[in-house]
């Protein structure tokens, strides 16, 4: 067996200050672009504001001589949009985080209350559910330190979402401005502020988990398997709020979309984005709390579930149980080189190769997502290889199973490769560039039908190679090292997230600007420069949305599986009618979840629509523009809306595990876990790439109606997926112990 | 224990002449339709053909005096369209079977060479699989006889939808007819049309399955294990059969349904069913070929499949082994008590309660759910206790399970009624009498895009209460009686099969009617006529669309757990890798099916769209209606596609079960069948209820877009689906013998 060649105060050490390395990386990033100036030039001479910070290279460039590009007129105007877009957006948080707050303090009530009955709240030690042989800590404490990582994984949650929201509108008009310069200046504000947020999110998570791990441990000393499961709670945490935030976000941007094209475009015949449309304001803060602090909460909750998952693994395997600290924080460890690798891959867009037409923009964001991945490779070939012993055992359902170091680098790097391969599969079909898009395009000529048709065949399509990489991950990850191989697979495809999210924010951040360029009346030039970067940013997009299905499914696997050992089920047999009518049930949960957020979407966009007719009805001189239109009613309806829309489906979800595990117990609520995750995976990759196609494609009505038609599916449904199948299974991992306590009072009864 | 109350040649007589009666009604039923002359009337006083009959109580309506009652230009029109109807559909027929009799070759010599290399194609008897103490027939016995049934159950496949489709042609112009003396008669002679092909059908299958079992118990003797298993092959000819019916006929259908309503309604502005259309022909024959013929082999299919899966269970439990041959013989008594109640059922509609006006269609249809299901509880009631003992064993999955005659009688039950519930709420979700579909024609204000919206989450939210309905059913016939359980629940859904048909079949007749109308430039009240007997059959076919998909659950289930049992696995366990990846995988087949066949309507409805729209370009006078359009390069254009289409996705789904069988083994195929059989029940059945709704509400252009991204999805991929998932099992289930022998070539070699 052997220990590792990495100390355990070596570990202790190295995890902290990779951690830090990312948030300063971030802080700089923040600096930069906070150097352009949104208040007019301080000169006059033609040196732009941003040319005289000189730090990231700005000197050498050409500045190309645009009209008004020392205008103080229209910085002013830049100003004044990005101030209302972050006013719309921070004051829809709040009101969220409200409902929310007070729904998470009622669900840690309920975790410390369920979590706390299992031994009848007593305080005394209770024997280990793996070693009845040695005196663990009560449940009592497991239910209290699972309450406070679940609330401490909420906060993180909303500070994820929130920094990422302030960045991205703090971001957008700096990008307008930009843009005046040439698009490749540009490309790199909007790329640098989204590597601001994807620093400051994974190094952020990455610290409060290993902080939380170290305060834990000064109370359950040797008792790591209590430990790790308290720790779950984080994973829950951070994934009830990203439910909330994908939903309530989702439906946001959404019904302010389809609000402001139906009466903007196809009514009134006015462009996107023009400042005469009362939702104007409205569409561009739901880019801003769907897209930017939606996405963030979730790639963060999957990246904390993924860890917890494999750390409750972990502590029931040879390192939990030798108490091996170095190889127990393996998860941390590859998170730490995570960041690493994407700092020098951030620098390779920023600084090294420098972007100086629109063609350059999607190859180098291709560019990104290969060289980090050849790099973490690497780093995670030198992780296993210092951080793991030579060989060691990992639980396995009952049995312990003989691990090698290479094996379990294996597992990390399929996950990795799986993700680039998802990443790649999705750009080939939603890119305008391959032949898939062009054929949906092709069959815009016959009318909407036929695009949609063709659109909704092209998203089925679209899953059955990813399904495929998913399946190789999961075969080969679980043969090697079971469910720990799973959870540290999807690990290795969210290790590199600080890059993909970079990648992922760029895109709102770049429609957002083109938003501004319009509404502050630039020119058109300025404005097609900015949707070449969104044009290239709905592609990135939909590549950062097959990595969050794709980790999405492991994730939930490995969870699943560590409900499973913790519930005491040996197997799960598809065979027993009670699995079986879970199996079924759990598969048309996406469906049912999917009808609700779509009808939700649907009905506030109605509500939108009806207003901005009105608007435009009632106030003289909107159209003519010599009379500015009520954004802030149209922000209001967006949020009322939202808020009491995303509670249904939210409940869906919250609920389901619970009366499922109360009612019918763990064999059930196995079934209807592993029943949401097959269908769940499936529905949110198709949903993801339909329709996407026609964007970017010949803009005529058909196209219009078909992208309307996708939007909600890609935006709303789809990604709020990936967080059902995954959030109910970290539930069900948490209530594990109740559910199999005091669950199946159905079956009870009737026996 | 005890034996059965009716003696074993009581049940060997009761089960051919319940089938000669079905046969004899229906014959009764077509000599009723028959007697409505397609040829000019033999007087002119007045007196219609139809009441000279005297015999359904015709002389006593009130003969309305219509504009062209008597018109003899008109009936010779409507001959004339019915013969070009009808040849078109022949055919197309035709050449479909003439592909698929090669396939059904060539897959009957595959099955002789597998099933018969197990053995090695020894000729000697082998010890049974159930009971190695005994000897049973050699496995080559077993190849031979699978081969026949095979054979058998394809024929019997393409006779059903061969019938069906020359009944469903020979009624629609006399439906027509009948329309001018009143909307009572024309759905009279619409629905006994229908139930002529309801009766054949369900009396045919019944009769060729009983005949089969008694020539093969020559041979097989003592051996009902090895007897049962040689009949599945007719499930599994049947089902394939069913295969190409429902795609071949479903691209066919919609390609000229798209193509005709694309350029006819949208470009071209004239009304459906409009003679100047070119593809006006082919639209009318789609609906025979593929709603009709596709229709009756699907239900065969069906029923065969539950009929064998029972079997095959029974022949390992104490029916077999004791050899209760009325016991045994159980599914085919229920069979043959449905026949029974349907014919009661039937005198309901046509002489019991005579329907006077339109809004009374509806509820006449409803009221055959309802009476048959009433009937048939009692039916069931009887059959189970005079044909059962009161206790006798089931075999599940290595073990026998004590079961009670009331038990038995309650499983059946169970599905019955799960049957009528999800009739009622399909009927709820697609009829325009309720909210849901007002809905969504009310989105229509906003366009095409809300109201694709909006009808895909009514569709998915359709899927909500059947699955609900069909887990209920689930668990209590597996509970009380294992595998045998839900392969009589399934059959007891299919018990009013009859009736079923019936309905289902009414709507493409009367659609047809309402196209011959129209083509012979009949007045409009005869179109409001036959279009109020369609809008009320469009719900019913959804109706029978939900039992469908029901139904295949069931079916499939059983087969599952027949495959299972014969495969010896004696745990499906999602938690190991080789389970896992097929359960992905297999939830993923549906999606990937669903591509292929939308992407084949697509293509096939381009091809379409350019062909009318060259023949409007290039015949002068077309529009004007001076020049007849050629109807036959239509007809050929949709034949060759569909025929050409149809291949891809049918090697999808018969090859799926072979290369999985053969190289990835029984494990991973359980795994696959699970997941397809979970992922496309939610599939199917969304599909079958999305947008269904703007037809028949205003009419208006978003209504027409949405219906047509509809049509593909219910009348091509979602019905196929269910027989996507039921003919992988029972593949799967023939060759499980083959798989356990010689599958898994892949792990054989990793290890």
């Amino acid at each position: 067996m052997g220990a590792a060649i990495l100390p355990d105060l070596g570990a202790e050490i190295l995890i902290p200050v990779c951690a830090v390395i990312g948030i300063a990386f971030a802080l700089v990033q923040w600096v930069l672009v906070s150097n352009i100036k949104l208040s007019p030039a301080r000169d006059a001479s033609g040196n732009s504001p941003g040319a005289g910070g000189g730090k990231n290279g700005c000197t050498d460039y050409l500045i190309e001589e645009e009209e008004g590009l020392n205008d103080h007129n229209v910085v002013i105007k830049c100003a004044e949009i990005q101030s209302a877009i972050s006013e719309g957006a921070t004051s829809f948080l709040f009101t969220e985080y409200q409902y929310v707050g007070v729904f998470m303090v009622a669900f840690a009530i309920l975790i410390f209350l369920f979590l706390g009955s299992v031994e009848g709240f007593s305080t005394k030690s209770q024997a280990c559910t793996y070693d009845p042989f040695k005196m663990c800590k009560p449940a009592l404490a497991t239910a209290a330190f699972s309450t406070v990582s679940f609330l401490l994984g909420g906060i993180t949650s909303v500070v994820s979402g929130f920094l990422g929201m302030k960045i991205a509108t703090f971001a957008n008009a700096r990008t307008t401005l930009e843009a005046r310069k040439g698009v490749g200046k540009a490309f790199i504000v909007a790329f640098r502020s989204g590597a601001v947020m994807g620093f400051l999110l994974a190094a952020n998570g990455l610290l409060v988990l290993f902080i939380a791990i170290n305060l834990f441990k000064l109370y359950y000393g040797d008792d790591w398997s209590g430990l790790f499961e308290a720790i779950t709670g984080y994973g829950l945490g951070g994934s009830s709020m990203a439910l909330f935030g994908r939903v309530g976000g989702g439906i946001y941007t959404k019904a302010a979309d389809v609000g402001a094209d139906l009466v903007g475009k196809v009514e009134r015949n006015i462009p996107e984005d023009d400042p005469r449309n009362p939702a104007v304001i409205a569409d561009n803060v739901g880019d801003n709390v769907g897209d930017i602090a939606g996405m963030g909460s979730d790639l963060f909750g999957s990246y904390a579930e993924s860890s917890c998952a494999a750390l409750v693994v972990a502590s029931i395997s040879s390192f939990g149980i030798n108490h091996e600290l170095t190889a127990m924080l393996y998860p941390l460890l590859i998170s730490s080189a995570g960041i690493i690798v994407c700092l020098i891959t951030t620098l390779f867009a920023t600084d090294i190769f420098e972007i100086k037409a629109v063609k350059e923009i999607e190859p180098s964001l291709k560019k990104q997502l290969i060289i980090s991945t050849v790099l973490m490779t690497v780093a995670i070939a030198i992780v296993s290889w210092i951080a793991l012993p030579s060989s060691f055992t990992i639980f396995n359902f009952g049995s312990q199973k003989v691990v090698k170091n290479w094996q379990l680098f294996l597992c990390v790097a399929v996950g990795l490769w799986a993700g680039l391969i998802i990443g790649f599969v999705t750009e080939y079909y939603t890119s305008n560039a391959y032949s898939p898009v062009q054929d949906v395009a092709d069959s815009c000529r016959t009318g909407a039908a036929t695009n949609v048709i063709f659109g909704l065949a092209l998203g089925y399509k679209s899953v059955i190679i990813p399904i495929f990489a998913i399946a190789v991950s999961i075969f080969v990850s679980f043969s090697f090292a079971a469910m720990y191989g799973i959870a540290v697979a999807a690990l290795g495809m969210l290790s590199t997230i600080a890059t993909g999210l970079a990648i992922d924010a760029y895109g709102p951040i770049s429609d957002n600007a083109g938003g501004i360029a319009e509404m502050a009346g630039m020119s058109h030039r300025i404005r097609e420069r900015t949707d070449a970067l969104d044009a290239a940013g709905n592609t990135t997009a939909a590549i950062g949305k097959g990595f969050a299905i794709g980790s999405a499914a492991l994730v939930s696997l490995a969870l699943f599986g560590a409900f499973v050992s913790r519930a005491a089920i040996s197997t799960v047999d598809v065979l027993t009618p009670k699995v079986f009518i879970g199996l079924i049930v759990g598969a048309m949960l996406p469906y049912w979840f999917s009808a609700m957020t779509m009808k939700s979407v649907g009905s506030a966009a109605l509500k939108m629509v009806e207003e901005v007719r009105r608007q435009f009805n009632t106030i003289p001189g909107l159209m003519e523009g010599t009379a500015k239109p009520d954004y802030a009613t149209c922000v209001k309806i967006s949020t009322d809306a939202s808020i009491k829309e995303m509670i249904p489906p939210g409940a869906l979800v919250m609920l389901t595990p619970l009366i499922v595990g109360i009612f019918f117990g763990v064999e059930t609520l196995s079934g209807v876990l592993a029943g949401s995750l097959v269908s769940g995976v499936q529905a949110g990759a198709s949903e993801h790439a339909r329709t996407l196609g026609p964007k970017g494609s010949d803009p005529h009505k058909a196209a219009v109606i078909g992208d309307t038609i996708g939007d909600p599916l890609k935006d709303t449904s789809g990604p709020s997926l990936n967080i059902l199948i995954k959030l109910m299974a970290v539930e069900s991992l948490v209530f594990a112990p109740f559910f199999a306590t005091h669950g199946g009072l159905l079956f009870k009864i009737w026996n």
